[in-house]
């Protein structure tokens, strides 16, 4: 059940055919979920594209709007404006396993494409889900990726799976959410479509659609305390921007968590990362000008609406999506569709 | 009338008790307006200290989430962390005269304190107001400035006023507003206030507390076109915040555009400015090392969540003191108070 | 006489036919210089393109080493990476004035184009020239600026001449400079060009392609007080760059200083603008896509040699263009000339 | 030997007893160094203090000069302006098991201080060693980082040892390098340490005060290709300063490297990353507002010199302490010592 099954609709603009980040062309995602006794935890994965991203490289930038995370590989992407592996998402304490998981595959991806790779920037992305998962363990590894990876589609899974597994938002439980909006310009269409990895907000602040309703369901295990604030938004687009105008982009996906109740509490990270599927730069191609499209920054306006309808609907898919868990040593997040 | 004089309040901490930027004490805010056949337009000034703030700097920092804009000193506000002029706030093709008549303005109250000042960084802030001013006239000079800075009081004016003169928001009459709230910590009271020069939003999308008043009143002359985006928020403190931490408060402003519906639009500038009145930088001490408090990053959760109640307050602020105005070539922008 | 007059070549890529910004073809630069008893001061014009900026931008970028400063305009190349003026260049307190003749200049010559311009972004960069000018009195206005911009050649004047007239760099007299390089890419030939004002260093640090002159020349009277590192650079290039890569280019000009014997002095404002003459943008293009060329960022070591190397040279010609002047208060600075 | 013992000395300000980032009082730093027939890598940590920096943080910041490159950590340096783990040096592709390391390493050490870590934020910097290493085996772990850790001490090697121990430096060996100076403000004497790991220059370029040594010693094999610029520096210092002020003293840092001629390469990264060990932030402390002593930045010249020097003679020790090596495929890098 999503959002929208509910009655809920968000924003003005049309959705792509699955509503899912993977209406970008080329664009699919993928989860491992770890259930145990002591853990509820994962790693999710977006594929930027089809084939291999080191080879041909895609026009990325980043947006830190609370840098209180551990997210590796932004230095890299606003220096080269580019992305050249998968996005992984993880817990907290887990960067280091999954950013050298990362390093392996791409390591074997590009050997089985007969490149020798040498240096390799792998984004790893992460919140912090030490409620539910025993997080000092960390049992996240190269199998979890590889699982992450190869079982990566366009009509993903949403909810309590992949990093998402131990997270919680706004009180109830949180997770991997997406959404996608279509947008037409000189004849075309293209998608803008978003994941989120959703572990902020408090309960009381939860506003859907103009409607208070977190003020009517709290008093729960667990409000108390300060906001978090850690979400982790990934957004693609097949329309042909540069990193400045991604990171544009980026800027107006905390829209959508503010609709939503968001105040940006301090204690965790906020982190919009982002890519272009179009004007892939080919590693082997030895000419020093190239031709590329470019898009207009005057025509954003409606690009930067996609984004924040996305991600708005995204966060509100994560949690409906979401089932209730109970986790490391008894704690329970209870899901929003338990009172939808 | 304010907005909660309509029965509408904004958040859930307590408000300053003037609910204004002027709560944080030594902060006043003075205003010139110029109004004539032609021009519907002005000058505020925000003035951080009843003293010279060149001579005991104020630590500062701000924050642009669109640099669609021509404000000017934030190079050295955010290499230096601090703010040594008033903040005056005009239109856009204005920028210059009144940088001009603040550097004047600066000489003279130096040259009054027995100090040869030959090198200032005046902070001029801007939105465009072309629409119901005949902008490009730039009318605004030293005697404006110097208006401005005579009258300025704790408790000013707010709405069509000075720089709000002939601005516009969400399609209605903007301009300019103020909130607060007061936080205590460690058994302290301290306020955090904003200033807004609102010039932003479309109509449609102006949601108040969760009502969608905007698409109940749209449909007027001019609703049509992209979302501008310009506002400029200016927010002041007596928590000892360093720079860094100012950076951090400032940006939550947005989230209270956003729950008023802005998509912060890609045409026009959204910039923060903000300072704290506490550990001024005395420039007359000889010492390399001074004494200062600091303020835990760890309890900022209640300064950020101040800074978005107060933004948005501020806002429909702006929107309910500002009267319907008709001005250049006859284009009117109305009131909020009459939907009110 | 420039420094290769006098035997001293630096670096080892060859330079453009003037050795001069203006290499890169369509810049030009002009000046307008003020000489009295009181001032020894101006205003400095690089003119990106023949024809209009603003109805054809051009991608640009800033890159800020030391902030310290008063430039206005950068907020806006950063969000949109595009230069849209010609850019001005004089001393501290007259950057409003400077301010509003661009505007001016922009309106009229927009008018002249058939375009209400309502919104522009000047940009103006400064150095302090107080101790050879009376730089409380503003003296420079419109008529200056069109002075500057009626005179721009590409075989302009270098040393004390517009902004640089009242400028010092290492203890002696500094002002204007520029130089070029020219690279070859895919069978074409390529410019980069440089235009410095120089206003920084301490005389003992002065080091000339390894040799500590300023050692042997020091004790002069003005020597001693901290290093100001004022240092405006303007970067042209008809590569196809984004403005990401300029920014990447200019972060290299500050090798040109260091190995002159700067340490980037805190006490003012070291400032690097760049922008490149192909894929300008047409504003009165409605379509959303277009195609532009990119440079490949592999290929970027050639051209960051250029803008290290040019900056050195540059910063030496207008150490050696510039000759002794005696100013205010009878305040010499002595030429670079007399010690070559 | 280190290049002060081949009479040749940087700068003018008086070195630290050891002349290493050592002489700031607490820091230490050790190695963990691997040679196989495959592998001439390793790991090198700085400790910034004797206790736990998890419950005592430390102000810090980062400048990132060029971003290609993998460190891990300066998202939340950035936010937070605060060190809580040591610094741990590495190889690029070794980065994610380093990172998971120092997170097993700082979850024990809190348990043994009676603290239940949940969320750490490891800073991991690297540079690329695969000319001399195997670098796709990722032969370091726990094991090392530990090793590293127990062997910190104040009076280091330096050289081809830990993490320096597969690196080049200008077409010649680099490694590990330290240097320091001692300044003295308001009666009392503080000190500015330094420490590199070289990666970067192109032998051609090498100049040592002045003399283009390089251009001497060129023809070698490996000296071809495009400069590769990887430098790591890392900074410390016991003058208070705040995250704002050590970013503007990192700055500084690559006037040094430029002296020795580099022109900063587009081919990886250039990361600078600074501590301050005053002011060290007690988590355990639950007032909001604290009391803590602030540096004038007015007197930052002489931290800024202070810098450029520690940072120039750092890389030739590292240099002139690396011995010969032959690594990875019979590659040889040969010692700059066998031509001092």
């Amino acid at each position: 059940m999503r959002i929208r099954d509910y009655g809920i609709d968000v924003g003005s603009l049309p959705t792509g055919k699955l509503n899912k980040i993977s209406d970008v062309p080329g664009v699919s995602v993928g989860h491992s979920t770890v259930i145990s006794e002591k853990h509820q935890t994962g790693v999710s994965v977006v594929m930027p594209c089809a084939d291999n991203p080191f080879l041909h490289k895609l026009p990325a930038a980043c947006f830190v709007l609370n840098g209180y995370g551990k997210t590796a590989g932004l230095v890299q992407i606003d220096e080269l404006g580019t992305l050249e592996t998968p996005i992984a998402l993880t817990n907290t304490l887990n960067v280091g396993l999954i950013h050298d998981a990362m390093t392996g595959y791409m390591i074997d991806r590009c050997a089985a494409d007969g490149v020798g790779l040498t240096s390799v920037n792998p984004i790893v992305c992460e919140c912090n889900d030490s409620r539910l998962n025993n997080i000092t363990e960390r049992v996240l590894g190269k199998e979890n990726l590889l699982e992450a990876i190869s079982g990566a589609r366009a009509d993903f899974k949403e909810g309590a799976v992949g990093a998402g597994r131990g997270m919680s938002c706004h009180g109830l439980k949180g997770g991997i959410g997406s959404a996608s909006r279509v947008l037409a310009f000189d004849g075309e269409s293209f998608a803008v479509g978003v994941l989120v990895l959703t572990n902020h907000g408090k309960i009381e602040d939860l506003t859907v659609n103009g409607d208070a309703v977190g003020k009517r369901i709290s008093g729960m295990p667990g409000d108390s305390g300060p906001e978090r604030g850690s979400c982790i938004v990934i957004l693609a687009t097949d329309l042909p921007l540069c990193d400045r105008q991604i990171r544009r982009v980026l800027k107006r996906c905390p829209v959508g968590m503010a609709r939503l109740g968001s105040y940006v509490g301090q204690g965790s990270g906020e982190i919009f990362v982002g890519f272009s599927t179009a004007n892939r730069y080919d590693t082997g191609d030895r000419r020093a000008i190239r031709q590329v499209s470019i898009f207009d920054d005057a025509k954003l306006d409606a690009v930067f609406r996609a984004a924040a309808e996305s991600t708005e609907e995204a966060i509100l898919n994560a949690m409906a999506a979401a089932e209730t868990v109970t986790g490391y040593r008894g704690f329970t997040r209870r899901s929003l569709s338990e009172y939808l």
